[in-house]
């Protein structure tokens, strides 16, 4: 589906050109892949008035006639494979955007570093540096229903995932462990890989967001907190869960469970399009904060999935802007204790209007408390 | 072992000094660690003239009591927690050397980005900002005995893990299959975790340095490469082996895997102190030059090893430089004929002077060319 490419990179020409720089070069390599379809690490795209040209290293092993990286032309998409190895494809664009006599080039300099910029203003001094900003970050936040498609499918992978550790026996494996089955069975079920580090957490560890798994094994009694993604076709998704080991979760348990619970809750029925991204957060905090949890807020209680793990929009007091419709996004408040542990709930959903059904839930494992 | 980090730090400070810029701002993920100990995610060094400054974004879900990602003072080596969510520690140790009166500041540009680099223009308007350069990658490229200790480790984790992985069945099962078990096994066998993605190739694929696993299920008669490494405490090491799978392999894969195992001894030999880096280089590829591989030489035949795993010294035709002892490196010629694939081996090894024995080889798994 080369179109869909040339489609986004028309839109971002008519950007380029409403800010008046009609050449841009883009380095950053979710935004390339999202412009282009190629992953050939390192490959940028030249985008010019109306042709672009995909820029990128040599790969002198590659297998003859396999495509390297999504690495191929389109009807407005050229590719210049960079004559020997070394080089840095952003430099090269940046000389051939001088020679082909264009006068400013727009940047990502929020990818760049200093030493890449310097080397590209190095190579065409002629060449006015502008940047380009978020343009293609901006682009990407509201998904078209293939982009969909391919996180709905990753988020199944990962309810298999979840779903058959659940059935094997889980007291006395460690958080490594476990955290390695479950990237075991994503792969199994179809991923690429893992959207993210895998996150297992028990007993105190429970309920940390990033939690890196240890050789702690898991133990009656214990809440247990899991938080996986898959990878599909580049789209990345997330779910979390807390469960409790043992027969019958304590008191307090309960009652955490339950909070936490109705803060995912009031942030999952919070995503409604023109709803502003903050409104979610404190949607969701509201419930923990009514119930005395106001000094262990969360920072964040969700963000944007896609290309990347961890996109726009973000959903925290402090962000601007409103929700769309067709943008996933996570719900993920959690509340930890010192000591003892905590809960967090994680869903990836889609907004929608509420008369397409209201948001849709792509992660569907059951949210109910259950007892391992 | 505090005193270490203190040590590598008085060095660093000793080269800013002598270059004029009496503070630097390290960012680099792996040169932080490499000055202080501290993994915390997006923590920078503020290196003053007497005392030093750990600035670390907050980690609210922090465990009560538990230090978070090696964040903890020493005698000359304060520690900065930001305040709240969202802040940059790099700009936020800008502001604070500004307001200790630093008059120049010395950051790693070749990691900030352009837009990071000028939030700290912005936040200390009258701090003169300067290039630390690659300094602190120089100090890294020389180990101590502890880092070659971790070296070691993680290189004895990669070899239990590949020994077992030789004695099941393996026809039948495919590349993302064997891969992950082989990242299983590193975390069993005591790893933080696989030091990159590990590559496994079937027939076809075989002999490529970066083939990413795929469905390919393994075949009789095919060659097998694999390349893996573990993390053990920080320090990342790599082997890789080309094994043919039957019981009888055919006269051009005796052939092949040969000429790359004559390559790579050249290599190995070649590594003496006060060796040109390039020169490992030839001594590799001029084997495979001579036997008339001229044409698919490889860009690089190794490449130092430590906190990262691609680090200085390349042994690549352009590299500059010599060898020094106790500098860990990978020699890891390969040939890959298209179609129908090829032969990759790959060790980690610590140059040593021929007096202490020569080069210390840490991947002891067998080259012998395997039937399986």
């Amino acid at each position: 589906m080369p179109e869909v490419y040339e489609t986004r990179r028309a839109r971002l020409r008519d950007r380029c050109n409403a800010s008046g720089s009609a050449t841009a070069l883009v380095s950053r390599p979710a935004n390339v892949r999202y412009l282009t379809g190629a992953t050939a690490p390192g490959a940028v795209l030249l985008l010019g008035r109306t042709e672009d040209l995909l820029v990128h290293g040599v790969a002198p092993e590659a297998p003859a006639g396999v495509p390297q990286g999504g690495v191929r032309p389109d009807e407005t998409l050229r590719v210049h494979t960079l004559p020997g190895p070394g080089g840095d494809p952003a430099v090269a664009a940046a000389g051939l955007a001088a020679a082909q006599g264009a006068e400013s080039l727009a940047v990502e300099e929020h990818h760049l570093t200093v030493d890449r910029h310097r080397a590209i203003g190095s190579v065409a001094p002629g060449l006015r540096l502008a940047d380009v900003g978020g343009a293609v970050e901006q682009l990407r936040v509201i998904k078209d229903e293939d982009e969909i498609s391919c996180l709905r499918a990753g988020a199944e992978i990962a309810d298999q995932a979840l779903g058959e550790l659940l059935e094997s026996i889980l007291v006395g494996r460690t958080e490594r462990h476990l955290a390695l089955e479950l990237e075991r069975r994503l792969v199994d079920h179809g991923a690429d890989g893992p959207a993210f580090r895998t996150s297992v957490g028990t007993g105190p560890h429970s309920g940390l967001r990033r939690h890196r798994p240890t050789d702690r094994r898991v133990e009656e009694g214990d809440f247990l907190s899991v938080r996986l993604g898959a990878t599909y076709r580049g789209y990345r998704s997330e779910i979390g869960r807390t469960f409790v080991i043992g027969t019958s979760p304590a008191d307090w348990q309960i009652e955490l469970y339950d909070l936490v619970f109705a803060a995912q809750r009031a942030g999952r029925e919070a995503l409604v399009p023109g709803t502003a991204c903050r409104d979610v957060y404190h949607a969701a905090c509201q419930v923990l904060d009514s119930a005395g949890c106001a000094e262990g807020l969360p920072a964040s209680t969700g963000h944007g999935v896609g290309l990347e793990i961890d996109e726009e929009p973000q959903l925290a007091p402090a962000a601007m802007g409103k929700l769309d419709a067709c943008v996933p996004v996570t719900v993920e408040p959690g509340v930890h204790l010192p000591g003892r542990g905590g809960v967090r709930i994680d869903d990836t959903l889609v907004v929608r209007p509420e008369a397409d059904g209201g948001p849709e839930l792509l992660t569907i494992t059951t949210k109910e408390l259950l007892a391992l």
